[in-house]
Parts: C-alpha cells; structure tokens; sequence
C-alpha cells in the first residue's frame, strides 16, 4: 500500500485536543508505517509553546500542566513518525523564543508555505 | 462534463445548519448530477445524532426541533445522492448507540481516513 | 519556479485579521510573482462589506474604522495580484447590495463553487 499523506493545520490552541485525538484515531485506523503525518503550527496555536514565565508575563492564565500533557502527547506521536512543524511568524508575533521550543519542532520561515508546499507534493489537508 | 467531488468536513455542531446551506447553493448552482458530494461528520458533531433521552441523561439542553430539523435537511440531501459518513470513534466518544442512527449515514472506522482517502482519490475538500 | 497556488476560504468574520496576515507572511515568503492567491468570502463573513447605514439598520455594532482598515488592507493586497471572490448567496442572505462592494471583489454564484473548482485546477485549500 502507497503510504497515505496528510497535512493538519491547527491555528487555534482550543483545536490542541481534537488534533492529536484524530492523528492518534488515524494512525490505530492505517497503521503508523502506512502514514505520513505532518502536523503545522501556525497563528495562536504556537502558544502551546510558551513556558510559564512567559504566560505570567502576559498575564494569561498558566495552564501549564494542560500544555504538559499536550506536549507529551505530541513528543509520543513525534517518536512514532509524526512531525511537527511551527511558524516562525507566529512564534514572533507571540514572543517565543525559538530556542525554548522542543526539539521534535522544526521551525519554518512561514507556515502557511509549508502547507501549500506539501498539498502540491500531495498531501491531504484537514483542518480541525 | 465531468463530475464535481467534494467532501464536506464537520466536526463542531454549531456548523451543521452552515454545511447544509452550502451543500444545497452548491448542488443548485451545478445541478445534481454534476456533483459527487459527500459529507465526513467526526468530533463532537456526530451529537445531532443523540436521541431525546440520550441528551437528557448527558444533562445537556435537548434541543431535538432543531435536530430533527437538521435531520430532515439531511435526508432530502441524501435523497438526490449526497452521502453521509460518521466516524465510529467519535460515535463512541458520545457514546451514540450506532444502531441509533439514521440509516442514511454510514460509519466508518475512522473519519480522518476517509477524508485522507476520497482527498487521494481528487475530492476537493471544504470545512465550512 | 512554477508559481504556488493557494486559496483561502473565510466564511466568519472574526477570521479576517488572520487571513489577511496569512497572505501578507505567505507573499512576503515566496515572493509576490511566485504565487496566485485567490480569497473566497462566503457565509457570514461577507458582512464586512456592509455599509454603515446596512449595519445601523440591522442593530449590529457599527465597527466602521475596523472594517474600513481590514477593507484598505485587501485593497493593497489585491493590488499585488491576490484576488477576492464573494459569494452571491452569502451576500444576499446578508442584504448587501452588489453594486455597493468594491470594484477589486468578483461576485460569483455560489462561493462553494468556486472552491471545488479553483480545487480541482491544483489549489492547496487552506482554512485560516
């Protein structure tokens, strides 16, 4: 079987949830070595990246340990093939520091390229 | 010509009356039989599927005249060829008996997959 | 470089701060005359093409200076190539009158339509 591509687009940090229960869905459904998983990060949804300093400052509420379970359940989707790939603009615009974010994310110029890119390259869209 | 295909992806109720308004402007506008629709319901918008007592015991308001409305709308759609197609983990996750629903809508295993396979097979896809 | 083809579909309009940044960061990425842009208005989202006297008569707040810079930003931006295209349905569903929106947006006759096609010429969707 040809692998099977999708891109998920998540701007909104609400939609965190519902992204990775679908990925995790899909993945149980084909199989993790039938799929091609890429996950962009872009808009506000990059706040899932903001440590706790960081949210006092703003003076949002510091849920911090929602974003911990999140992101560990990104990091074991990351380790069975899934990737993750933020917004350089969007980190900016939220005053994330690049370095701060984990390592399983790779960072691009701007996300709304990568997902043209890989919808040319066929990949399947899906929006959250 | 050549058919139109499009997938239609709702996983919010709160979008419902908008998918099925696009849906019927949709077909209007291209005819019936120049199109292929089909409609991938996951999330938490397979809940227009609860039954009266279901949503009473989940404490939730019982709106069944705007369901069954929204139902009735999806019937006539169903009638001249749009299909329905409602995600089984999702169906679980409300826990949403499958023999409960409309025999106009199919289940599948997992919605992403089908969205994933009908977009490799040139579906347009459209969240409204 | 073949050019990039993108379509963005906005139908509410609390989106469209995020979509005119999403163009602006995308053309700022790849270059002006390496991407086709086109934006599809349809649903609610139309409504920033009501007038002032449309949103005082319909009792809805009057955020005139807001439309009028998101209106000045799409301008700018259709100027550099990026088309927009409104939905017939959704403006009469809003009653707005079509002579009264500006020169540089095409009014097609069903904005799912346009979609589905734009689509099936090799568009990557995107839903900001």
């Amino acid at each position: 079987m040809n692998e099977l591509k999708v891109l998920f687009h998540i701007n909104e940090s609400s939609r965190w949830q519902m992204v990775l229960i679908n990925i995790t869905n899909f993945l149980n459904d084909v199989g993790q070595n039938n799929a091609n998983v890429e996950v962009v990060i872009n808009g506000e949804a990059v706040s899932i990246f903001k440590n706790k300093c960081q949210q006092a400052e703003s003076g949002s509420l510091c849920n911090v340990s929602t974003n911990l379970s999140l992101l560990e359940q990104m990091e074991k989707l990351s380790e069975v093939g899934v990737k993750f790939t933020a917004c350089r603009n969007a980190l900016k615009a939220q005053l994330i520091d690049e370095e701060s974010i984990p390592d399983f994310v790779r960072v691009v110029p701007a996300g709304i390229t990568e997902i043209v890119r890989k919808q040319a390259e066929g990949y399947a869209y899906i929006k959250p």
